[in-house]
C-alpha cells in the first residue's frame, strides 16, 4: 500500500468516527450519558488516557466539569478552573483549541487539579466548545497512550467533534431552562393560590418535596419521577375555584362547605384536562382523596384501582396537613404524624406506600 | 492519479460534507432554517434539482412536508401524503431507502404531487429519518442533473445525513412540545383564575391576541413576540389575591375596594419575580395600567418611561374590557371601541401603537 493511501484510509477512519459520534446525539435529555459515550470514543481514536467536557459558568467567571473520565475522573469532578487559568482556562478565555505535547514545559499549565487527584497529566489536547460564535466550554483527552504525542489529525478530529458536542450541550441547555422555567412558573402560581389561605401557605412546595420521597424510593425513571412532580404541584390547583369564605374560613366547616370544598379535586383535574400533554396525570389529581377502604372521594375507587401517583400524593398531602397548623388545631410533630399514618394505613393509605415513606422519613430526616 | 486514490478523494469529500453539515446544527429553533441549510447542501453535493423532508403526523396516518426545496415547492408544500403512498409512503412504511433511477418504471411511484405542482419527477432518493429506532419523516432528493443517476454513494451520504436530520427534528419537536406545555399550563391555570369573575372568563386569551397583533405589526422578532405573549397571559394572574367579594361583586366598586383592586398589577408582578426566566417580564406586567399622561398605576409612569410591552397589554386589556359586557354596563361595540381609543390617545394610550391596532383590525378584522 503506497503511503498516499495510507494516509487517505486514515483519514477516512477519522472521518468516519466523527459520523458515528454524530449519530449518537440523539435526544437532548440524557446529555451526560451522551457525552459519555463521545469522550469514550474520542479517547478510543486518538488513544487518550483520560478526557473531560467543562461548561463555563457566566456569572461565577470559572469552569466546572460536566464530564470527567478516567481513573481519577470522580475527584477531578469537584474542582473548579478559574477562566484564564490553566490549559483549559486559556482554551475558554481565548476560544482557541491547544496541543500541548508535554505540560511541564508549557508556562500555562495549572497543576492544581493533579494534586488534588493524583493523577499525572503529561499532555493535553484542549478545545474549545462555541455555539454561534460563544464559547460556552472546553474539551480536552489527556496523556496520548504509549511514548507518543497528540498530533495534527488528533487536534483537527477532535476540533470538530468539539463542534457537535458544543451543540448538544446548547440544545440540553435550553432545554433544561424551559422546563425549569415551566416547572416554576406553575409552581409560583400554586403558590400563590396556596397562599390565599395563611394556612395552607408553601403546602404544595411541601406536598412535591414528600411525594418525590416516596417516588425515588420507587424508581429511578425520571419521566415516572416527572409525572409525579407535575402531578404534586397541581393537585391543588383547582383551590381557584373554591370561594374565599369557604377557603379561608377561621374554623370549621358546614356539612354543606365541606361538600364544596370536597370538590377540588375535580376542579384541579378540570384545569389539567385540556393541556394535551398533561391528560395521562388527570387521574392522578382526580383521586388524591380516594381511600383505600373505598371511602374516599370523589368516587370511591377501592385499592389499586386509585392510580399509584394518587395514592402517593394523597399520603404526603395528609401528612403535611397533620404537620401544619389549621384555625382550629395546633400541628402534629412529624413523629406523631407518622404514627397517624401507619394507624391508618390499610384503610386511608396505601400500606407499602406508607412503609417507605416512614422508612424514607426516619433515614433522611428531610426536614 | 490511481483510480483507488479518486475514489478515496471522493470518499473523503462525502465525509466532509456530512460533518460540515452537522456543524450546521446548532440551536433547536430555527429547524426550518435549519432544514433548508442543510437540504441545499445535500443538494449541491448530490446534484438534485429539489428536496423535501417529510414528518409523519401518527394521528393521521399520513406524511406533511417540513420542507420542500425547488422550484415547485411553494406548491408541494400543501400536499399530504399518505402512509404506504408513494415513494416517500413507502419509504415511511417500510423505513428503509430507497433509490429510484426512473419513477415511471417504478409501480410505487404516486403521480398525484407532479400533477398537482406540475412539476416533473424523473429519480427520486429517499431514506427514512429514524430516531431511537422509529421512523419520524423521510427526506428525499429529486432529479440528478445532467442525464446522471443517482448511485450507491449517494445513497450512504444522505442516508447519513438523514440520522442528522432525523436528530434535528426530534430536538425541535421535543423543544417545541415542551413550550406549546409550559404556555398552555399557564394558560390554563390564568384561564380559571379569569373565570372566577364570570364577566371576566376569557380576558388573558383575548388580551393576549391583541397584543399579538400589534406585537406582529412592530417586529418578527420570536423572542420579542414570546415576551409579549407570556406577559400577555400572565398581567392579571395577580388577581389570585384579590377577595371574591371584591373581585365578583355585583356592581361598581367602593373607592377603598377600587384601590385594593388597583394593587392587582403588583400581585402579578410579584407572582412572577421569583422565577428566574420570567424576571425581565415582570415590568411589563408591573406597568400595564399606566397612563402615558403620568396619571396610572401603580407609579404614575409617564409617556417612554412605560415599557414599550406594558403599553401594548394596556391598549389590548382595555380594548377587551370595553368589548365585553359587565355588571353595571353592556359591552361596546368594536368599533366604539376603537373610537374610544382614539380619543385616549396619547393621553391613557400609546399614540402609534393605537394607529397600530387600528389599522391592524382594520386589515385583519381578527374577530
Amino acid at each position: 500500500m503506497t503511503s498516499k493511501v495510507f494516509d487517505l484510509r486514515r483519514k477516512i477512519k477519522r472521518l468516519e468516527t466523527l459520523i458515528d459520534t454524530s449519530m449518537v446525539f440523539s435526544g437532548i435529555l440524557d446529555i451526560d450519558e451522551l457525552l459519555d459515550t463521545v469522550m469514550q470514543k474520542a479517547e478510543e481514536v486518538m488513544e487518550a488516557e483520560a478526557s473531560s467536557v467543562f461548561r463555563i459558568d457566566e456569572k461565577r467567571k470559572d469552569l466546572y466539569f460536566i464530564t470527567a473520565r478516567g481513573e481519577k475522573g470522580k475527584e477531578a469532578k469537584e474542582i473548579r478552573v478559574p477562566m484564564g487559568k490553566g490549559i483549559v482556562g486559556w482554551v475558554a478565555e481565548h476560544g482557541k483549541p491547544l496541543l500541548v505535547p508535554d505540560v511541564r514545559k508549557d508556562r500555562r499549565w495549572f497543576r492544581g487539579v493533579d494534586e488534588k487527584t493524583k493523577w499525572v497529566t503529561r499532555s493535553i489536547l484542549a478545545v474549545p466548545l462555541i455555539v454561534k460564535g460563544k464559547v460556552i466550554g472546553v474539551a480536552e483527552v489527556l496523556n496520548k497512550k504509549g511514548d507518543r504525542k497528540f498530533d495534527k489529525g488528533d487536534l483537527e478530529l477532535f476540533a470538530a467533534l468539539g463542534n457537535q458536542i458544543a451543540i448538544a450541550v446548547e440544545n440540553a441547555s435550553l432545554y433544561s431552562d424551559l422546563d425549569k422555567l415551566f416547572l416554576s412558573s406553575i409552581r409560583a402560581i400554586v403558590e400563590a393560590v396556596d397562599a390565599k389561605d395563611p394556612y395552607t401557605r408553601g403546602h404544595s412546595g411541601r406536598v412535591v418535596e414528600y411525594a418525590l420521597q416516596i417516588g425515588h424510593a420507587l424508581t429511578g425513571n425520571k419521566d415516572r419521577l416527572k409525572e409525579i412532580e407535575i402531578s404534586a404541584i397541581l393537585h391543588d390547583v383547582g383551590k381557584i375555584g373554591i370561594p374565599d369564605k369557604i377557603l379561608g374560613k377561621p374554623g370549621r366547616l358546614t356539612r354543606r362547605e365541606q361538600k364544596y370544598m370536597e370538590r377540588h379535586p375535580e376542579f384541579s383535574a378540570a384545569i389539567v384536562e385540556p393541556i394535551e400533554l398533561l391528560k395521562k396525570l388527570r387521574k392522578n389529581i382526580l383521586h388524591h382523596h380516594e381511600r383505600i377502604d373505598g371511602t374516599g372521594y370523589p368516587n370511591g375507587l377501592l385499592g389499586n384501582r386509585i392510580p399509584l401517583v394518587a395514592r402517593i400524593i394523597c399520603i404526603a398531602d395528609a401528612f403535611d396537613a397533620m404537620t401544619t397548623d389549621r384555625p382550629y388545631r395546633k400541628r402534629k410533630s412529624m413523629r406523631t404524624a407518622l404514627r397517624e399514618l401507619k394507624r391508618h394505613s390499610g384503610s386511608q393509605f396505601d400500606e407499602r406506600l406508607v412503609d417507605i415513606f416512614v422508612t424514607e422519613f426516619a433515614n433522611n430526616d428531610f426536614r
